[in-house]
């Protein structure tokens, strides 16, 4: 059996472990020198795709930069963020440009001609390099569903310019996507309050 | 060879599946009633488990609530969002009790006092029903290197006020924890843009 250790010695070796880790991460962090506007997927079932995407919105406005958020499906639903970037209306946008969920239009010809609405909008934006970031909400469904052709985004997505940084959310995003992205995350479903009985919440949910 | 379908086919035949698919979704969210406080979970090695609690302290602003958000583990670092919490002063507050990581520390017994102090400030937060959201950013982490009691912690979540979120943010949540909450989420990266020699951005990372 083998001495517990004392508080003391404890403490000793966590800060020498910390030391060596510490030695580690600064060599790695030399390594990174490249500065440039990135491509990020938030992709996944779970939850904070979008949400996460908002997140990064208001560190551009906190940093000065513009930031514009178009949003492929959702409709003109008042979210509760659309009041904070309301409140910096020089550097944040949100232009709820779908209709709703696409099971509540059920009317694929029109859910063809608003994604395109909104695909013509963004682009601007993105080819603007004025904005230092777009962020393309669920514009991984809107791919999905073949309502835009994949080559012409991704040729857009190409040719942005250098220092804009592009988010696109949504589950299932699509693989070349994910290949041409320099940042992607999957969220996954653990668990969820759903399953309980539990409804969507103000300030959770939206 | 099968005919291919025309547009006008596939149109329909997309309509009358999402119309089959909204009326499952009613029949669902019928059943979802009960609204309360929830404890969420942000977990996971992936980016945006910060950032998405960011987008959620958004959402609590914008309807009208209050938001404390206690940092754990980052120390005094200007993050971009700082700014945006700092526009809604009476709603927000952003509360950095840690020393930094804990590699660049290097000292267990100041980590420890550190996050005893951060813990007693969220406690008092938490146990105020005044503020809706209390965010408990990398206490993941906290807990992982037993700086704090576990058993304590849940003590303090299982007793709050039934209309108040908890966030908990930070990789590897304890499984007493996850089993606790009412939504967790993982986010796992898939890709990532150190591995090219990009360096942490302005407005992406911070």
């Amino acid at each position: 059996m083998t001495q517990p250790l004392d508080d003391a010695d404890r403490n000793e070796r966590h800060n020498a472990r910390m030391k060596k880790l510490q030695a580690a991460r600064a060599r790695l962090m030399e390594t990174k020198t490249i500065e440039r506007g990135l491509i990020i997927v938030h992709t996944g079932p779970g939850k904070g795709k979008s949400t996460a995407a908002m997140g990064m919105a208001c560190r551009i406005i906190g940093h000065g930069w513009k930031v514009s958020i178009i949003q492929f499906i959702k409709g003109a639903m008042t979210t509760g963020e659309t009041a904070v970037f309301n409140a910096f209306p020089d550097q944040a946008e949100i232009r709820a440009m779908g209709e709703g969920f696409t099971w509540d239009t059920q009317d694929r010809a029109r859910d063809i001609a608003k994604a395109r609405e909104a695909w013509e909008a963004a682009k601007a934006r993105i080819m603007d390099p004025e904005w230092k970031m777009v962020v393309l909400d669920e514009l991984n469904i809107v791919l999905r569903y073949d309502y835009l052709p994949l080559d012409e985004v991704l040729d857009v997505l190409a040719a942005k310019p250098a220092d804009t940084h592009i988010v696109v959310t949504g589950r299932n995003a699509k693989p070349e996507l994910i290949e041409m992205a320099d940042l992607v995350t999957e969220m996954t479903q653990v668990k969820h309050p759903f399953k309980d009985g539990v409804k969507a919440q103000a300030g959770v949910e939206f």
